[in-house]
């Protein structure tokens, strides 16, 4: 698939809109709406050994208008021009959470919804936590919740948690990582 | 959070574009911008039991232009006006896959990105498959694929797989269903 022409349709805040025209396999055009996203990184941060007995991760139970309501997430915020995931991941974890990591494990890539956006979420695991600097942004409501290991897989199986890099990150370790 | 406006600023194909304006929880108003779309389900297809010892399931290696390139997923597809999830996954599989299913089991919801879009995705597992009708849209560009469940976790291990509703749908399988 080759990109042909791209058409901005919207400059926005945290997206832009492109219709691109793309020649298909087949050698046929179509025209593609896509959302541009810079990017961004998520973290699961474990105030215990994270393979210990039944370690304590921080959760964010986070106001959502696209749920109309309050969700649970992992600390995650959207990449700053030229910033490093790794980078993005430790800021976020401060902005956030008023914490810092003396270890950050790269774990998985996440491309969202590949059907209409190219947003990709660099995930890790963080551990030896140390106190930071709490500096969240202005429209950001959320709390801070800490939960032991077995209460969050509980969440995780009755649906209780629903948002896709929270859901891949967490299973994700319960995996590979325990 | 509630809604004080809302303006449209692009309808698409896939996915209409709002900016909204919104009352925060502190009563201070801002802007967001929303991706609306429909929703959509998708399906984990076993040929074999799905807690037998090493199970086939069905996988899609398709062309994404927000990849620049083929990536893995489950199939999966928007709803149509009035659909129920269960239906859309059932004519998801018999278009990409060309099988229908005689048992259908829906495990999660997911909200794909919900920093900017609405879109939820219901995820179901599906076997006791039949033979049922390829029909694939237009601009799909997929090939199935069959692997044992053995070989499909080795590729979500190490980042094969990067699709968001697939690592979700994959290790909430692995987790809880087997």
């Amino acid at each position: 698939m080759t990109l042909v022409s791209s058409e901005r349709l919207y400059n926005g805040r945290v997206i832009n809109l492109d219709r691109d025209t793309v020649r298909f396999p087949d050698g046929s055009t179509g025209e593609l709406e896509m959302v541009r996203h810079p990017g961004a990184s998520a973290v699961v941060p474990f105030l215990d050994e994270p393979r210990g007995a039944d370690p304590r991760i921080h959760l964010i139970r986070q106001f959502r208008h696209a749920a109309n309501g309050p969700i649970w997430e992992i600390p995650a915020g959207r990449l700053d021009p030229g910033e490093t995931p790794a980078t993005c991941a430790q800021r976020e974890l401060e902005e956030e959470i008023g914490l810092t990591a003396d270890v950050l494990a790269r774990l998985i890539t996440i491309y969202t919804t590949p059907g209409f956006t190219d947003e990709k979420i660099h995930v890790f695991l963080a551990h030896e936590l140390r106190k930071g600097v709490h500096r969240r942004e202005p429209d950001e409501f959320m709390e801070v919740h800490t939960r032991r290991w077995s209460e969050v897989m509980g969440m995780v199986r009755t649906g209780e948690i629903q948002d896709g890099k929270t859901l891949a990150a967490l299973l994700y370790i319960q995996c590979f990582r325990r």
